[in-house]
């Protein structure tokens, strides 16, 4: 059953919001690649932005600078493993990372860009090229121009991880192959 | 009994990478002022860097603009009501915005700024100016100058939140008045 939905692009920032670890992918010239970072961030609302941090020496970054277009998908609990592999090998050093790192790809419609599968959710980026901000820092800024969602972790505009099967928690990368599971919900009082 | 202790700055990034909601005060001319954010990421290790998302409408943001210094701090659950009381109420509306959400401040030697108490970790920050992504995105970038945790939060160069009482535990916003808490640890076979 596909339990793929869209999000509406004005609540595409609470994809991200949680601040979890994300796993970026892009394709150029035939090469897809995906990698993991802990620096994604929303950016603003709408249309909705994000940045990313992707280091020099990563291929996912060339794809990126190529292409102009790329993924940011939050991986699951049950990704852990899948998600330090792809951040801990680079494509240049073993051609066959993806494979081994238990990564499947799929393709959304309108789109000619890699989707992991398995991720909870899925935002379609286009690059606004900021030459001084990508050398400088390493930093990339773009729009967000797609967005979906696993409705069995976020629905209605919400994360339902409170009714969710814990492996569509998301992922919070510390250091070391650690990591920290999305916890208990906390409401409070609006005043 | 004092619970804060320094976190040497190479490890400094590992306060952020969970992706916590964080409180960003400022100090200028005698005005202090404290707000949350959501929209704030690691961007280097080494000197360790920050981005930021401050709003126009902010007070915070005319400080941080004025001063050229400002501190992140991460809050923690039992901080959660004081952290959505100063993410939604200004100063330039409330005088005493900061009284009336519960915050009291404190100073650390050496830096001129105002410290949240009851937070788990601290980051003095100084603004690296850059003038067109703070127009063009809101998007602010410094240089982390000092680092200190709650001990019992955060030692060894690690989050302790497995032992430390559920209190310290982070908070991640996501809308509405909702945040989730920093869950369980999971390590991986780094491989």
């Amino acid at each position: 059953m596909n339990t793929i939905a869209p999000v509406e692009l004005p609540k595409a920032y609470r994809l991200l919001n949680h601040g979890p670890t994300v796993l970026v992918s892009a394709r150029h010239a035939g090469v897809s690649n995906v990698m993991a970072a802990a620096w994604a961030c929303a950016l603003d609302f709408m249309p909705p932005k994000l940045t990313v941090v992707l280091d020099k020496a990563t291929r996912t970054r060339a794809l990126v600078e190529n292409s102009g277009v790329f993924v940011i998908q939050v991986p699951t609990a049950a990704q852990a493993q899948l998600t330090h592999r792809v951040g801990n090998r680079s494509l240049a050093e073993a051609p066959d990372k993806l494979a081994e790192a238990g990564v499947e790809l799929f393709d959304m419609p309108g789109h000619d860009l890699p989707f992991v599968a398995g991720c909870s959710a899925w935002l379609a980026c286009r690059l606004i090229p900021e030459p001084h901000n990508q050398q400088t820092y390493d930093l990339f800024i773009a729009e967000v121009v797609g967005a979906w969602a696993d409705t069995r972790a976020f629905s209605n505009g919400h994360w339902q991880f409170e009714q969710a099967d814990p492996a569509l928690r998301s992922l919070h990368y510390v250091a070391g192959g650690q990591f920290y599971l999305t916890g208990e919900s906390c409401v409070v009082k609006v005043d």
